[in-house]
């Protein structure tokens, strides 16, 4: 693969009816992910059942993640990052209005959607 | 693996004489390290030359990463990210002395060092 480059905070939507997802660049075994929520959330009762690990990091606003399995809601703020396992249901319980919830996530493994 | 998470900002060493390396996380196929640098540089001469591609972001602060390959060296501000593909030897030419540089590197593939 070549050399390539960009930077997250560029074309940030400022608000958007819908959640923004946009790939960065993906490698052999992996899918960089960049995700912009202004408000929205996973709908209510829909959970995201992914079959590869997933790290996440939030880089900018703030936002809900909730983990089926515990039943917890996590604030994150910026810095915050989790594996998600294959298969640990998660969702997005809220993200911020007023300033853009970045996302970075990292999609591992030759099947990542 | 089983649900992981952190901060990257989380005791953040306002100086040090040498770059701090600390992986986050590892999973199957990645390593997730964050390095802090609070003004050091590759030494003059020298040239990182990975066998796995690696994808880094910078977070905070500023730094200058060069390619032998180019002969340029980017400066990078917070958001700025490149994948650096296996064998593509870059040194890290400054990072900002005032505000530590925080960055993610993401090597990828079994053999991550």
């Amino acid at each position: 693969m070549t050399e390539r480059s960009g930077n997250i905070y560029a074309n940030i939507p400022a608000a958007a009816t819908d959640e923004v997802f946009e790939d960065l660049v993906r490698t052999e075994g992996a899918r960089f992910e960049r995700i912009v929520s202004t408000g929205q959330a996973t709908p209510e009762g829909e959970w995201y059942d992914q079959g590869w690990d997933e790290f996440v990091i939030l880089l900018a606003g703030e936002a809900g993640l909730a983990f089926e399995a515990t039943g917890q809601t996590h604030t994150l703020t910026p810095g915050a990052w989790h594996v998600i396992p294959a298969h640990c249901r998660h969702r997005v319980a809220w993200t911020s209005h007023n300033s853009p919830a970045v996302w970075l996530a990292v999609h591992l493994g030759p099947a990542t959607g």
